[in-house]
């Protein structure tokens, strides 16, 4: 197993921001300047095309580590940040581009769907290791409740089938913004912690039945689903639960 | 125009409870026993076969009044509670409980929308009037902000034609659990105040798609859809935005 290796740290407002490696895999960590051990651990993963310290993500991690006293990690995903890109992962960037370019919505369904259901097979494992490994830091050990933060688009695509198969993830936000396939219905409906749901409404590509489905899927018995106008990139968040994570993973001491 | 006549008052935990009659309409009006004047008025629509005191109505009501120190109104909806029932009435109610006796949905549907249809044509200017003679009352006033409080059911098949036509209404929340209808979906295309709406995700009877379908059709630049799983009678809610109508409406100073 890799452990944890800290490459760099910086603190303001409160808030300690270290980057680290796990093996190949490059991280943040953010956590409270004055805080407590073993508080409540939530993974964020980023959207498409974007990386762990996205301004967005890190604004919202910061915010959790306030609030509740949480540590949050994020990590690029595969092809992502700082992280190479393969052959692969080029030509299919490259074909949604040129799909969108072209305006032909059936290839950039085809080549998003294949695409993240790649990228997700390759982050879930990952994922598990980082999990492993940040459980190994004292300041957060094997017991401390753990969460998936979000977000939307990609982060659901690897959060779904990550939650699915990850008992240790006690509660998830997910989200609309992407293509649903048969593979995230099927992990969906083996997820039974509590699910919150965040679903632009008129996205602009995806379909929002599809993402309806996928709300529907999921097997737990308490799942909430949040819509507010706008697509995923243009939403505006009204009245979303900001209680939903304390509520199940508590908060610091 | 008809004034507030009082008939009846009891005080409890902090809530005044007044019993009124506007011409032949029976109502309620909850206030705090110590508020202040001009506090936001909240009208609360009560579900099919139900009446304006029906407990978990009273218990919203007395919840908003004493988190935000407003007042809240109910009246019977027309044929409900304390109101006589026109033969009209009882054949619409006889024919809604032998249809569900005898599992004919598309019966049961069809008398649903007639009979909706026709209580909130009858239930929007006696809410206009009811609200005509709150204001001039001194302690609410002409000037007060006035909100739509819900609930689901019957409450929101006439919430939905009395905000579209009440320029008083500044903020609304609405529900699944009946029959949409073009006419609904007409005057919620011209509704523009922000909106809340409440979706029990798994009604027994009424197909969700139509429910979104009116989610949609509110022409609101700010409009949050909360779902939640269970019909609308075993829904639990969770994770719904109580800060909805005060950051609509303010709070009592």
């Amino acid at each position: 197993m890799h452990p944890v290796r800290f490459t760099a740290q910086t603190s303001s407002d409160g808030v300690v921001e270290r980057d680290f490696l796990i093996g190949e895999i490059p991280g943040v960590l953010w956590s409270p300047a004055t805080g407590s051990p073993h508080a409540p651990l939530v993974l964020m993963g980023h959207g498409g095309g974007l990386h762990a310290k996205t301004p967005a993500q890190a604004a919202r991690a910061r915010t959790l580590v306030t609030a509740h006293g949480y540590t949050v990690a994020a990590i690029d995903a595969p092809g992502h940040g700082q992280r190479p890109r393969s052959a692969d992962d080029e030509r299919a960037r490259t074909g949604m581009r040129e799909a969108v370019a072209g305006g032909d919505a059936d290839r950039f369904e085809s080549v998003s769907v294949r695409y993240a259901l790649d990228l997700a097979q390759r982050a879930v494992p990952e994922w598990q290791a980082t999990l492993d490994a940040l459980q190994q830091l004292p300041e957060i050990g094997a017991d401390t409740p753990v969460g998936y933060g979000g977000g939307i688009s990609l982060g659901t695509a690897i959060g779904i089938p990550l939650t699915a198969a990850e008992p240790r993830i006690r509660a998830a936000i997910f989200g609309g913004g992407f293509f649903v396939y048969e593979q995230q219905l099927a992990a969906a409906r083996r997820i039974t912690v509590p699910v919150q749901f965040l679903l632009p409404w008129d996205d602009e590509y995806v379909d929002r039945r599809s993402c309806l489905d996928l709300f529907d899927a999921f097997g737990s018995a308490e799942k909430t689903l949040h819509a507010n106008p706008g697509d995923h990139r243009r939403v505006r968040w009204v009245g979303v639960d900001e209680q939903f994570l304390p509520r199940h993973l508590g908060t610091a001491k």
